[in-house]
């Protein structure tokens, strides 16, 4: 990394270099010791006013770009193993900074992903930050997307359209007005900062045949899956997981399912489990302590994946996942 | 990586995932197999307005943008081993995007660097184009900044100025008036594409004892180098290389001394090298097809290194580097 802002870089962010590779920031690059393991690769940005709010807390938009990644990594099967962070921003605020720097810190240590290097720049347009995670798997044994089978089951972890109704609340939409408070609360908490999976990474590993993470909406993503596995895959709307709050909203409007199946921003974890690792997985599930749904099946076929509702009809969806252009 | 911009990264940049481990950019993370290597990573953003201009060409982009990162690679002693790339653009426009991919193609060939991922973003701001670069060397043997020694050779590879001179006839300064055409193109050329000295890494590796590379001016980039080490140096203006263009100006305007040595864009590797391996380290750059001087000598003092005229008269900078905030 070069430049000026090396010292600025350096000031917020070197308690988060908390491993010796990072060289306290005040190098170019940082050594990541990789020893027999396959380095796992993964790259996301956010942009404010298009993945965050631009008024989020600067705490809530660190997590979420960090946790983005972290999300992608442990649907890939692999442990976390460092970071680098590129920060593009209009005037260095130390009111932003400082508690964007703490919030980051906070999540490298209890995701025990630290940050290896960055660089700050600055930019006339909105506050971006790029991030790019490292992750370790064993030789061989990174998850795809593309190696989902006809007959395994479709699993997902906790819930599925959460985060969607946060940013409806945040936008000022109507639709859950009895709920109270804390129901709106926890919604807006899942929009702004996704729980990542991380503990589940093994499991996927262990077990599932594919898996990503649900970031663009369930129904999109699984029809990426499928698309890169040459299958395709059946989903009961009734086995799909929501939380009490989504349910509430969902029998107010029903039409409100293929929202819900096609939002943004769940950060869930979206596998193939063939039939004879199911009950495995489920064990090695709860004990990393992340609920899993069976939600659906893998089958041969090359239609868009179709949702089902308990008579087995077809449930339309006008679009599948959100997307920026 | 997440997004319906899969697709649209995808048919773009598929071509320059040359790599399997790149999974075809359908997946949501890549492998890299490390084998027995440590993983150098490096990080830097290039924003339109600010580290290139917005109508500089979209292929010139598109290679100073990967060969920054190169650069910094190569100073580390690492050779390349990928990179992910994420792009934050306004819309997305063929004429745009095409160039681009097509010259980071080929920089990607020419310099060994497979694309692994990546990502495109909207944003309402300037374009912004974010690399992270992965290299490998070795188990131990990074080289980094913090190493210099008393008594070691300051070394500089290629000239230094001629980028700072680019940007300044692309700003339409005057000074160059008799210079004629190629000798401006030529410089142009040094501040749009930088010639990252991949080709180095191995002398670098073998025989410095502290490297970065010159990316925000030489002067400022060596009082990194030696407060990273705890040292200082001192440097003969008259053994600075220059180019026969670079001179001419100077000779024009002596004052114009202190732009070129604080001035960025350089990607020139700056490195200590023991006396005893001086010789060697010679020797391996000839054969590389690098050139490189001796400019000073790392000394043992606090004070920021100093640059002298041929009488050992202190030459005054008033600032020695270039920072964006």
């Amino acid at each position: 990394m070069p430049s000026g802002e090396d010292d600025l870089f350096a000031r917020y962010f070197k308690p988060l270099a908390m491993t010796p590779g990072a060289l306290g920031l005040i190098d170019d690059a940082a050594i990541l010791q990789a020893g027999g393991d396959d380095i796992v690769v993964t790259t996301d940005a956010v942009v404010a006013g298009v993945h965050f709010l631009p008024d989020d807390p600067p705490d809530t938009v660190a997590r979420k770009a960090l946790r983005v990644n972290l999300s992608d990594l442990a649907a890939k099967g692999a442990e976390p193993a460092g970071f680098v962070l590129t920060l593009a921003l209009r005037e260095v605020s130390e009111s932003w900074l400082a508690p964007f720097a703490h919030a980051l810190g906070e999540d490298a240590t209890v995701f025990g992903c630290p940050l290896l290097g960055g660089d700050t720049v600055s930019t006339p347009g909105p506050a971006m930050i790029s991030i790019t995670a490292l992750g370790r798997v064993p030789p061989g044994t990174m998850v795809r997307r593309s190696t989902a089978r006809a007959g395994d089951v479709v699993m997902v972890s906790g819930t599925i359209g959460d985060a969607t109704l946060g940013l409806a609340i945040l936008k000022g939409e109507e639709g859950g007005q009895g709920d109270g408070a804390a129901a709106h609360d926890a919604m807006v908490e899942r929009y702004r900062v996704p729980q990542p999976r991380v503990a589940l990474a093994r499991a996927i590993r262990d077990h599932a045949s594919a898996a990503m993470d649900v970031s663009d909406g369930l129904m999109g993503d699984l029809a990426k899956l499928c698309s890169a596995s040459g299958v395709s895959a059946v989903v009961e709307a009734t086995a799909i997981p929501m939380s009490a709050a989504a349910r509430t909203w969902l029998s107010r409007d029903p039409a409100l399912l293929a929202r819900l199946v096609s939002g943004g921003d769940d950060y869930e974890i979206l596998c193939a489990v063939p039939e004879n690792r199911r009950a495995a997985f489920a064990i090695a599930a709860r004990a990393a302590g992340v609920p899993v749904s069976a939600i659906g099946r893998i089958i041969e076929a090359n239609h868009a994946p179709k949702l089902v509702d308990a008579g087995n009809r077809e449930i339309p969806l006008e679009r599948r996942s959100y997307s920026h252009f």
